[in-house]
């Protein structure tokens, strides 16, 4: 049978993450690899009732699809929280209601992207950035990711070549890094934004979750017509409700609907009241300091099992928010080498070759703290140091045959040339 | 700023009933355009009870996300009900949960559709399917949907000619028209298909709404390979789960897999479980028959009213299930026309020309007869036929001006000739 399917499936990686994800099913395996919060912190009590009311009140209705950019009282509720949190007047009708984020990336996607047009993503970066914009088959340019912000050199000099039909970032507590874009970084960057009269796609999943610090200002407020904002529900509350949102302006909106009419044209408008009532029911930023003080304890308990078991030549990050530690082994030391022993152990995390555009062996991985209890995260890190451990030697033992190797190697050359 | 969008938006169709959808917003509007089944329908209790016992066993982890295809049991369910009515073997594993079938049509552009490829679907056809298909600007190529099927001799010179990525039907109560392909034509069909290498999408999403003789056969049944199957829950439990799927072989299933993860990493888990248990109650079968007697008095009810109010020169189809039914105003009278004067009148419907690939003003409408008791489906009626009769008074109103301005004309010009 014939079976020819498009040039894009050529391009879109296939999500290692999701391959990771079938091994840690063995329960006995411990894994740091998730872009999830603690279920812990769900106030499931609270959501039943949400639910109970949703379908009490409103009845048979409540099941019934909803139409265009989603249940208006959640945009609104949307809106107030940048308000309340930024100063900014944001209009619900400037809202789309998206299934997670991830659904915002694909309709931004269909909306700017031909074939071969220019885009500009962090290096590292989310490998499901990549997967839901290489369906448009763009050409993907890559700035490097620092540890304040993007390198706005490398940016501007990019910018100037390729006029990129926009540029994503995500400068709160990135994925995989948990890098923030410090004050000026945010103002430099957006100011070429405008400079270069391009598009910012600002995703701020994680902005809700800053747990050391304060929060900094939105590079929206740099360069407020240009930016794109991206926020979800799903790191904040509950993430099986599936909810994110994009906020663009009149004419981005447009044609959003238009391209969500294509993917779905009669939303899951049931998990938007429930959510909405749930988050009216009390006091949201009372619940979010509950929340952040959750995330902080199991950053606090991984950075202290960090401290205790991995070899003093291994370095760390130890972000003010979010939900991942990013960690650089020593040079040389191949991240996927240490997934193999870690697997054996029992122990899973995500190799940092897996966030570059082109996969490559690198000395990063990624690990996320949000999944497990303190005790557990102790266990799983103490398991992972002493596969780092094992790796570390393994390649000591292996240079040293490599050097004996090359000596014979030169021995027998002499030999020969004697 | 510059704001290039891509060239698919130029090809993507504006849903008109959207647009309508916002009209029928006064409460005073009687509005035959839906595609959604009556809420009266729904066992909110029973979606309550089962909302609580998932929320209640699981507790916290079912707000969690899910992975790859959809919840497991679900997907058991789906493929179980296929044995059940057809007899066919369909492994869950073949089975993908999708947000409404509208997501399952944007996947499969998605990985079948480069630029300028051939696509075969019906004329007419629903406008959200060309919406879906657009994204991915193909060359979209129609074959007549007679009362009983495709034109199969078309088919098979479109098929000669052009070589399809796929062809799409809606072998059951077609949307717009409610035609049911016939046995044979079924057969045929797929004959063609198989001969001809190429693959079937065989949208099914009304198929268990058949109120009146006997289930047909899958198209899939006589082309098993080369068939794509959609389904949906949206029409026959509660459309705001918005959950519907996919049926493909092992190689096509591999690259939906992908492309859904570059739309929703994270599906909307929880409602898939409480569907499931909504689903495993009680005994579907006798669910449903409650549920398509329900429609089939809604339908009867539009049928008595349309005998009783529409001129006899009107004629319209009487749906052996689905639901819709589909009418054929006098020749030469636009249902565009009778739009704008229904409005007036406080009833709205969907004109024809919407599902026709180049909107046109033809003499053709679609009723739903889904959405209310009736006696408002009886008064929606009766204004609906006032309507029309008005159009057509003031059609022969104005044809009888026409010719005495002809005559006048004529008149003038033999005064000139003089």
């Amino acid at each position: 049978m014939q079976q020819k399917f498009s040039n894009r499936m050529v391009s879109m990686p296939k999500s290692f993450v999701r391959e990771i994800l079938k091994i840690s099913q063995d329960s006995e395996v411990i894994s740091f690899t998730g872009e999830l919060p603690h279920s812990l912190l769900f106030q499931v009590d609270e959501i039943k009732k949400a639910t109970e009311q949703v379908l009490l009140v409103n009845g048979k209705e409540e099941i019934q699809y909803c139409q265009e950019k989603g249940y208006y009282p959640l945009r609104k509720f949307i809106a107030s929280r940048y308000f309340h949190r930024f100063g900014i007047d944001i209009s619900p009708e400037d809202i789309l209601i998206t299934n997670c984020s991830q659904q915002g990336l694909d309709l931004l996607g269909k909306i700017f992207l031909d074939k071969g047009d220019n885009v500009i993503i962090e290096k590292p970066g989310n490998l499901s950035v990549i997967q839901a914009f290489s369906a448009y088959e763009p050409k993907v340019n890559t700035v490097n990711l620092l540890d304040d912000g993007i390198d706005n050199l490398e940016l501007e000099r990019l910018l100037k070549e390729i006029n990129p039909k926009f540029i994503y970032t995500v400068p709160n507590f990135q994925n995989p890094t948990g890098v923030s874009h410090q004050l000026e970084k945010r103002v430099a960057t957006a100011e070429l934004v405008s400079k270069y009269n391009t598009i910012l796609i600002e995703d701020d999943t994680y902005g809700e979750l800053r747990f050391i610090g304060q929060d900094l200002p939105l590079m929206k407020q740099f360069a407020f017509q240009n930016t794109i904002l991206l926020g979800s529900f799903s790191k904040i509350v509950a993430s099986g409700f599936g909810l994110g949102w994009v906020v663009a302006n009149k004419e981005i909106m447009e044609k959003l609907v238009i391209a969500k009419n294509g993917v779905d044209s009669y939303d899951n408008f049931f998990p938007q009241k429930v959510l909405y009532r749930f988050l009216m029911k009390g006091n949201f930023d009372l619940e979010m300091t509950k929340i952040k003080e959750g995330y902080q304890k199991q950053r606090d308990a991984m950075v202290l099992a960090l401290e205790k078991y991995f070899p003093k030549t291994v370095e760390f990050t130890r972000p003010e928010g979010g939900m991942f530690i990013w960690v650089t082994l020593p040079e040389g030391i191949s991240a996927e080498k240490v997934f193999e022993e870690a697997a054996r152990l029992k122990v899973v995390f995500v190799p940092g070759g897996t966030f570059y555009r082109k996969a490559l062996e690198v000395n990063k991985l990624r690990l996320t703290y949000t999944n497990f209890d303190d005790a557990t995260i102790e266990e799983g890190i103490k398991r992972l140091g002493n596969a780092i451990r094992r790796v570390i030697d393994a390649s000591i033992a292996r240079r040293y045959v490599f050097e004996e190797f090359i000596e014979d190697r030169d021995l027998s050359i002499n030999s020969i040339n004697k």
